[in-house]
């Protein structure tokens, strides 16, 4: 066993990790570690993390049970995934594009969708670079932005206007102007985040539109995070930018089997763009990883041929939205405003009105975070279930808009949500 | 569908990618591209790449079947890893480090050996740090070092001297005043590679001592690729870097499910090291993949639980021990020189005395490299076997010295190896 001395006389020389930890909130305990599990009550109902409480499909898992059995899905696949479920994304998205893929230059199976954004950095980032996001953001932009030398640069997606009583996502808005005066010589990127996590926003083809010509006319990269383009309510069309007239040649658009297929811990995305977009990225991909887990490509593959025979995302999204209703509905008979989301699983709730004592025990993890760290704390506590606070999704400077807000994820199953709605009813005591 | 002039008017204004993949040979046609499957004969006997043509064992992959037939590990992981795999790794490997691991701070699950060590780079690499590697080294250190803004700088494995009629991987070996002089002022890292790829070298307990001494006077980390630990022959000791005196503090040892269990395409790995590497490495690795695939960390966590009862290693090592054998003896048969590996699955063949016709019709991609890839493309064009060119695992300054030899992989069954050893032996027409 190592001796006390020697341990003590290496503690005092210590290697210094890279100076790129310090920056993008890399080494900051998240929010996901401090709304964990482990720190809550037992019993707590799980709200925060967007995973969820049902298995994908069995007749999706079963190709990767298949594919354990035999000898090649085992085994590394080319760094680009494998070609089943190459195809089945150029016969998926391919319509939906208008366009023909290839299979072999436009289009990346990459270790979830995540490892792919980092990958399109890595690819595409030169020191200094801007990558402009709109705010509130998916809270790994910043780091991933950080990490390959980039610079984060906020637009604001203004929140609902105080007089609208039942805000919808589509409340939550850009101002072109806003964006376009972020733009410097060193913008290298604009992330496009639809459906947007946390907001829920599906962003209009006229807004789309608007981001395009900002786009084209300053030569970005467009980086447009769709992971959530299955879960879109309400009849709302999800509009692809890449579609676009001329955005094709500027955009990678980003896609999740976790969101689509109920599977978060497969780690299998992809990325769709032109050539001059992907190859760069293959080279970044391969480095970083090599290649994507092979078994669970198989099974991503299996879903996608499936899902139009089977109406499969037509059922999802119908369940989805019965499960979003059951959180609406119990925020309506509460009288607490909220933005109904038209995509993703989360639902934005305004807690500005939900009051809570200033000596509540907290955490020091919580303490001099938002009003919200307290807020969503305090209701772990109290009411038995957990949402992530939203200024989370802010930078540090504007962290006060989100502090108004907490998200909720309604990826669980009727019962889970159900028990969930009858402890949020208790909120009426903190009013 | 798009225009042609929509994609024209586009092209004339692409969008660089990083100079980052200017580096490193990022962009290179990689030699595993060039010695694809696809580009060979469809009957080739494919002895390049380092996988497996046999599944994982059973009772490994069922676990990863239970997983995904319950809910859980089908959703996120910790970015730690699972807790039953890092609990099934500080049982394993606590013994043979002479520590309690801690599961929290001393152990974290990566998306395969090579995310896990690019993570290590991305944790601790300034713009300039210089990265130490014995060449030959595995070539994916040289782009993962470049990415993270570092520096490789080689120091030689020598080969064995030519009056040697039968050497082994022990007859490579390095001269430690070379290492020294190799030290300037940014060093930060030497790599390390036991077993080693694609020598096959197991370094010596004096060899690594030697090691140690400079990490230790230069205050520098040391990260110990044992991805191929469980597989030393002839009764060699595989020593671990971080078992001697003081290393522990400055090392990080890498493993690897995929060479463990017969699963390269499992994506799997994982580091051990003290909290000082891990932590800053889990903030990398969090960031660049959130997590690794679930499914599979359960399978690799049965797997190593149930090892030792099963004598699962003794037997797997006997079995690549007869593998190593099949290809040595029909290289004996034909009095060509070759290095007996002691460890890792890869045979080194002395490729100088194969004669080949200059005229030979040679793809463009593997002429003007070594002759080792027009060596290796004529063995796999007219013998039907292929191997893969050893001077891709030297910088380019150095490249001759890795001309001379062919890597042929054993990871394959008895009855695949036993036919290319009868093709092989046509050998004895080109000498």
């Amino acid at each position: 066993m190592a001796t006390a001395t020697a341990e003590k006389k290496d503690r005092s020389k210590l290697i210094p990790f890279s100076s790129r930890l310090k920056e993008g909130r890399a080494l900051a305990q998240d929010v996901w570690s401090i709304f964990n599990a482990l720190n809550l009550p037992a019993d707590c109902i799980n709200l925060g993390q967007g995973y969820m409480n049902f298995p994908p499909p069995a007749w999706v898992t079963e190709a990767a049970e298949e594919a354990l059995r035999t000898v090649a899905p085992n085994h590394y696949s080319h760094p680009k995934g494998r070609i089943r479920l190459r195809e089945a994304i150029k016969k998926f998205y391919g319509p939906q594009l208008g366009r023909e893929l290839d299979v072999e230059s436009e289009i990346l199976v990459t270790s979830g969708a995540n490892e792919g954004q980092y990958s399109v950095f890595t690819a595409f980032l030169e020191q200094g670079d801007e990558v402009i996001m709109f705010e509130p953001f998916f809270d790994q932009y910043l780091p991933s932005v950080t990490f390959n030398g980039g610079k984060p640069v906020y637009v604001p997606l203004h929140p609902p206007a105080h007089d609208i009583s039942k805000p919808t996502s589509d409340d939550w808005t850009i101002d072109i102007a806003e964006l376009r005066r972020a733009v410097t010589p060193r913008t290298k990127m604009i992330i496009v985040n639809t459906p947007h996590n946390p907001v829920g926003k599906v962003f209009t083809k006229k807004e789309l539109e608007d981001i395009a010509a900002v786009a084209e006319e300053f030569n970005l990269l467009v980086m447009s995070d769709e992971v959530y383009d299955c879960l879109v309510f309400d009849g709302k069309e999800h509009v692809r930018i890449a579609n676009l007239p001329g955005m094709w040649d500027r955009t990678v658009t980003v896609c999740s089997a976790g969101k689509a297929f109920a599977a978060t811990g497969w780690r299998v995305g992809w990325l769709i763009g032109p050539a001059s977009i992907i190859q760069p990225t293959l080279a970044a991909t391969t480095r970083i990883v090599f290649c994507t887990n092979s078994p669970l490509q198989e099974a991503a593959a299996s879903g996608l041929e499936q899902a139009k025979e089977r109406q499969y995302f037509e059922i999802q999204r119908a369940e989805y939205a019965e499960r979003r209703k059951i959180l609406a509905d119990v925020f309506d008979q509460l009288g607490l405003k909220y933005t109904l989301p038209e995509g993703s699983y989360f639902i934005l709730l305004d807690i500005s009105n939900v009051k809570f004592p200033d000596d509540y025990p907290f955490p020091e993890s919580v303490l001099g975070r938002g009003r919200d760290f307290r807020a969503c704390w305090f209701i772990a506590m109290e009411i038995g279930v957990s949402s992530i606070p939203v200024s989370e999704f802010y930078c540090e400077e504007h962290a006060n808009i989100g502090e108004a807000y907490a998200r909720f994820a309604f990826c669980k199953d009727v019962d889970t949500l159900g028990k969930a709605a009858e402890r949020l009813k208790n909120l009426k005591n903190y009013m």
